[in-house]
């Protein structure tokens, strides 16, 4: 599934950090490329590198192919809908390609929305920090129609390294993701709470983060966050705190919708908000373990 | 520190299915080894294997070096003290190398013995499951004196693919080794909330674990006890949940000498209780993830 | 603030097995009572009891006084807003008593609304089981304005025996609900686990909980559960499971905007999701003891 | 069972702040008491209101009947066995009443012991804190053998204001009272999340808890310490924090070796631990309650 993005008439819409680095992806591969952000900002700089910079998320969806890049639910709902909004500007048949984690009942109502007005919706989010945004290195998580993502493929092609089908519900793809993301920050937690047992001893972090990361636990989750923890280096944010409260309350949510107990995510939900009364929010994700070591009454690192 | 085991004399304590394996690596390796087991059973099999077995612990450790694998604390005090113990039967200056997963205050309480005894204590906890004890791939862990670690390097070449060095004190490396067996038991959870999430809404565990180990997730532990979660192969035991329990209750006991609150090892704690109290005392210590799937309704695999 | 509500013309909205209890003790005070309910049986039933049965919510609210019971958010919303609601029903500066357990997001909400049309809303939840209503015994718990507790004092009077002031802001009444409710909910959990601990050991619940109300715990709190939890009775549901689950979400979210870790809402949550797992849906919310014995290998009675 | 302690000989093990406040009353009671504690000083300020010092525990069981009161497990073996302890020193026949709250196994192994040479061993723990026990009105929980509670009726009499008869094995009292204090911890953090999530949305923790225990929780356990948390009293320590941590840590025991996961328990334990990383551990185990203050980030009080 590999056509290439050269000469595709692509629309853009959210310009954050992740989504200007795929934006830019998308120009390096050659794409026609209309973007557009709510703060003017990063669309002008995109507009410097080729971009044709569209007044209104539906001008960047009139090509008939769009992609967003959102911070939660909420800013794709208002992306998507009213006069100025994606749904409007989509011809017929039009594509909304959507890589933010969106919660699954969201997903769920998108793609009728979007199949009730004969036009489609595909759920793609995609895993990586900026970093391998920017290195179009990104994991693609998608489900659904195959038309529809033999359709995006060159767009993927040009942010990720590879693209992953899970199940056969629009929604799959969003659940999948929430999973994943639930993973790390348990990852997060575990390591911390290890790490600090370690340190209160008196066993260097470094030394008992290697003894893992050399062992059984030779994943580059392991190999980043604990890198992240032993070093104490929560900030900048490449995952801020607050978006990873916000993918938790999606996945307990759909884990409520479920029937599902999730004990742990139930414990990473408390520390969140610990992390929050504590001041971290503007922290990124991995402060998890801070909090984890605060309450050993241990510096972090 | 590579001298070989070859024509050394060591003797070996507690041959159930990670000490037989161990023992066997010895003889291949050439150790002129003398072996002594509670029950005779595998001690007559080693026996007719090469070893010499020995009527006591006392005469197996009469050699100088003697390495002990065994099931718990209670186990190896055992085997250490009385007239037939280890301790009584190594000469003045005698090593005894520990490679069970023992708790933080019984290796310090060993030590000090052996100290005071003027003879050597090392604790070098073992990791990995049966199959890599039989094939010498185990991961040592040990801590301690340089020169008693230079002594039993010919063992820890003949058992093990690799040697860690953790923290000074004695007791550190089964202190790292109760974080890493920590470690463990929250990828299971974590991976059975995971799947038993996806599982519900209609996505294969297959798929959605084959997702985690091909992105963030690729590590050894992923794909081993994610195989056995998806296929519900909670059984042989490779260990057992009350082998689990133990080092659970070790590693709670090292975070309250410590003052760790450690969350997760809390809830970890629980999943081996109600698994026991749901009749899974023989299976594997994976079927923690059983118990995940019970609560939600949802047969494991 | 005890006037009567004898002759004082009162609208009801919302005839379950709480509002119609608390509708026929407003007749027994002699208010001339309007009534609606989405579903008709329960209205007539007041019908005949002397109530006058309206066509719509709004119809109710015309009398500038009208008292709400529902189920949740969503259903005081929908009895609220359109055409046929309350807000248009109600004259200039009319009154809406609203004893429904609601959101404290959903209350604000509301007291903006209201406000905005000229109108009051003063949030007034309930407690109390159903035989407590029958017996105008519930407890009121009310924020906000004076002026507007005053005026439906008259209302308090008849279905209550105490009415307590909480808090300045409108919503106020509502999360000190929310905390009452989530205490129950510790007591139903902490019972089941302390009787549960005695039953496998062999000690009679009956007479561990006898033990307790005797002496600190003597409350009606744990005297109603523990009877429940003793004997096993979780069917009637008197306050169902759902409902339990749905002041849990609204107490947890107003954690999450206020950053307060609650570790044990959290497990509370985790006990309702197994609860419904386990298809208690229709059981007393009292039956989380039950999820407790459950995971224990007990019977729950 | 209520013979007068008057004229009665009683040896009396331990007197911290409980232990000579139950002697006290035994003296008031007309008991020929004689008494022994570790360190010498509340021994001679007994003596010096009419008991006889004796110079080891074992001369204050010589009499035949001898209480003790100590804070752990290791105290109470501490003072029976070795040639100056109560177990020598009882002659045959003779009767330990033992009111400190010990671990289920331990209470079976003394009541084995004592059989063992002939002797009688009575678990009596009480409830209450110092001042009820100045005020001879603690609880008393005991069980096993009706003739030895009938023997030791004279002690209750004078020391607690009711006795509680649970379960038919000697440990029963020991775990029916573990139990209680699980309890108790469970009301102190239930109570301490529900006050705190009031605080933050800024309605006073009095008013909050003055709606508590004016209705549903209209019981001992939660006016005394709800008072505490609302004045952030938790100095003195009328219990302190290691000891409620000692209680929590038998509590677990025992559900281990039952099998019944306690994740409110589990919780506790934590919180416990966090106290004490917070330096807490002079205050009173209601601090708890400060600990969930923290982390959300408000004072206590």
């Amino acid at each position: 599934m590999a056509r290439s993005a050269s000469g595709l008439a692509v629309g853009f819409v959210g310009l954050g950090s992740m989504g200007s680095a795929m934006a830019r992806c998308l120009l390096r591969a050659g794409a026609k490329l209309t973007v557009w952000n709510r703060s003017p900002e990063p669309a002008r700089d995109l507009g410097e590198q080729g971009a044709t910079v569209a007044g209104t998320a539906r001008e960047a969806a009139a090509c008939g192919l769009v992609v967003s890049m959102l911070a939660n639910d909420a800013a794709v709902d208002a992306v998507t809908h009213g006069d100025d909004g994606i749904l409007a500007g989509l011809p017929a048949g039009g594509l909304h390609v959507s890589c933010s984690t969106l919660g699954v009942a969201t997903a769920e109502r998108f793609a009728a929305e979007y199949d009730a007005a004969g036009k489609h919706y595909l759920a793609a989010p995609v895993s990586g920090r900026p970093d391998a945004a920017a290195a179009a290195k990104l994991a693609i998580v998608t489900s659904g129609d195959d038309a529809l993502v033999e359709r995006a493929a060159p767009v993927f092609e040009a942010i990720g390294r590879r693209t992953f089908r899970i199940g056969a519900r629009p929604a799959d793809a969003n659940l999948a993701k929430l999973a994943g993301n639930f993973l790390i920050t348990c990852v997060i937690e575990s390591l911390g709470e290890a790490l600090t047992l370690g340190a209160k001893a008196g066993i260097a972090r470094s030394d008992l983060l290697e003894l893992f990361t050399e062992t059984l636990f030779d994943a580059p989750v392991y190999r980043t966050y604990g890198k992240l923890i032993v070093e104490g280096t929560f900030s900048p944010a490449g995952f801020g705190l607050p978006l990873g409260l916000k993918d938790n309350r999606l996945a307990l949510e759909a884990a409520e919708t479920l029937a599902v107990p999730m004990p742990f995510g139930s414990i990473i939900r408390d520390r969140f908000l610990a992390a929050l009364a504590s001041g971290y929010g503007d922290l990124d994700w991995s402060a998890l373990a801070k909090v984890v070591a605060d309450q050993a009454g241990t510096p972090a690192a």
